[in-house]
């Protein structure tokens, strides 16, 4: 286990995250020295392209097309596809009953859209190997996905979510990530609501956009800055968030696109740098599609980077509370201060 | 990944479950078949006995003890043994102000009790290897504590759980268990009080009580009963219920510890054969020390057996909600139809 804390004068600290509105302990007789998180775990399954269906030239192993970029579906030379899920969490072709279906709870029908993003054609290519403008591409075609699904009223929110490495549950190696449609709005999404608006009817402010003035603060570029949450749940947690205050992330335009699409490929390789390559998980953090009117001055979408350099516990699992043995202060100063290559 | 459903007829559902308060996906597509999900990575850390400091003779390795069973600190021949951690996450020496330090978040001293529970002197010994009477002793060690800990004001909640096996978490094979005391309620516990006032509130009855009566029952006991949770996040997920309606788990007698050790020492033999001697987790979910008078008449403890078989994606983590690929109909036929050696 962990040696004591590198900063012995520290004690440990319950935060609460106005933004995610919930408590994280703050450990540092559980700290390890930076470099006990460096990642030991690199690699994932099918690291071979011989049989990865992602694979450029491999389109018939796959689950239906739902578009290609550029637009043309006859184009062999495609740069992201958005494909169905072979194996989807929810169905497009279910009916949308709400089952009611008496004791013990509520049952839905299984509705919903789930989605792969294919993200290059090349089995060798990560997202931190392209470029900022390549990056803006897949963001993009999230966006324009989300634009799509949208048009089904039963859709209440749009999770976009990437696995990286199998320790971040990623079953395939070549480069992805998935689109999940939901007839719900998921709990973590309806908590953070409910934080901002409690901390908007006190204050009048949007609490992201306040956060935005600590310190925080990795980068910084025109329209997005990156930051360690005040009350990270995991080590080295990082959020990207659009410098104006904007409710949903399918209405970024294309300038603002590779903007985050460099800042993006910045944070992922500064993790990858400091900490080894680890495997990770991001989420966009966005809101319910149909937003009331009087919540838009608290919602503010971000995308969320989670290194995954320690597993979760029976407290965890029980509590639904965490412990981070990093304190934000150290984390920025390690995500800060990296010479890249 | 997944070969499609077993029950090709099956669509995918989303179910929420009254006491946990959560949806949950359930995905026929993403079922795999009963055998895929028997573990595969059965061990964990420090399997030798060597330089372990839970063995009994090597009390001195390890940070200072609360109490021993039987009670006689001078007895070389302990049989159970709670310790302070020596890593702790929250500390008994801090003081318990609410900072509000002012923006961004809310900060609180890091006060708070971690112990472990040593649950044998000996290394190979598991807790499925013991009787029902032992596990009983085990339980009654964790009620003592808890006793101990509740005249301290200022802890709102006590969170005891077990890790088992290094995809669960633990970093020591030796059998042990953990008891963390906070100044806070925890999020699920919040949540799950929350859906239950809402069921009472409406119904006049305590949505567990009112569960038990549902076919998803594994066995039953004089005062306890066995389920597969109408709603279960986890695959294989069982939860032990007392039969009687009983807000705190710390209210155990003698009596039922030992009925309680039965079942669950049943439970884990149960699922350590029908899935591969799996890591697991339990967690005892019972209710914040000071509940109101209102809240008792719903507030109702389980424990929750959590077998790991898969990992989580940024799916769950972004979105805090879980897919589940075994449906509790199927898990609970499974869990029924042992034949215990
Ligand atoms: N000599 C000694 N004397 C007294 N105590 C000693 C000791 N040596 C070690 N310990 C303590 O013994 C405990 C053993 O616990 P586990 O192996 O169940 O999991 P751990 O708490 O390490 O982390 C798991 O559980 C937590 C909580 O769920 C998760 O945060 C984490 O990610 C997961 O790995 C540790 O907490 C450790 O601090
Ligand atoms: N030929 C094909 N055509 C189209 N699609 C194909 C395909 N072959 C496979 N797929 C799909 O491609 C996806 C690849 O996704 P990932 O590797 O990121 O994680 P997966 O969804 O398997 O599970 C991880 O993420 C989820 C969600 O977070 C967690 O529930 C889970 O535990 C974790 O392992 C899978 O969802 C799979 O169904």
């Amino acid at each position: 286990m962990a040696s004591p804390a590198q900063a012995p004068s520290r004690i440990p600290e319950l935060r609460h995250d106005p933004v995610t509105n919930r408590w994280v302990i703050f450990s540092p007789a559980r700290a390890k020295r930076p470099s006990d998180f460096k990642s030991k775990t690199p690699q994932s399954a099918n690291p071979s392209s011989e049989s990865c269906p992602f694979c450029g030239g491999r389109e018939h192993d796959c689950a239906p097309e739902i578009f290609r970029v550029p637009p043309d579906s006859a184009n062999p030379n495609w740069k992201i596809r958005v494909i169905e899920n072979l194996y989807p969490a929810l169905s497009r072709n279910v009916a949308v009953p709400d089952g009611e279906i008496g004791c013990p709870g509520r049952v839905l029908g299984g509705f919903g859209y789930h989605d792969v993003v294919i993200e290059t054609p090349i089995h060798s290519v990560q997202l931190c190997d392209m470029e900022g403008r390549e990056i803006g591409e897949v963001l993009l075609a999230y966006k324009l996905r989300i634009e799509q699904i949208m048009r089904c009223e039963f859709i209440k929110y749009v999770q976009v979510f990437k696995n990286h490495g199998a320790s971040a549950g990623a079953s395939f190696s070549h480069s992805h990530s998935q689109i999940l449609a939901l007839p719900i709005i998921p709990p973590s999404v309806s908590l953070r609501l409910e934080g901002s608006k409690e901390h908007f009817d006190k204050t009048g402010k949007c609490n992201l956009c306040e956060a935005l003035g600590e310190e925080l603060v990795i980068d910084k570029t025109a329209h997005f800055i990156s930051i360690v949450p005040f009350a990270a749940t995991y080590p080295f947690e990082i959020w990207i968030v659009p410098l104006d205050h904007c409710p949903h992330f399918h209405e970024l335009d294309h300038h603002r696109a590779v903007d985050l699409g460099g800042l993006l490929r910045l944070m992922l390789n500064k993790i990858s740098i400091q900490l080894n390559y680890p495997p990770f998980n991001f989420m966009i953090q966005t809101s319910p599609l149909q937003v009331k009117d009087s919540q838009l001055p608290y919602a503010h979408w971000y995308l969320q980077i989670v290194p995954q350099l320690s597993g979760l516990g029976g407290f965890e699992i029980g509590s639904g509370c965490y412990i981070n043995p990093v304190f934000p202060e150290d984390a920025v100063k390690v995500l800060r201060d990296v010479n890249l290559p």
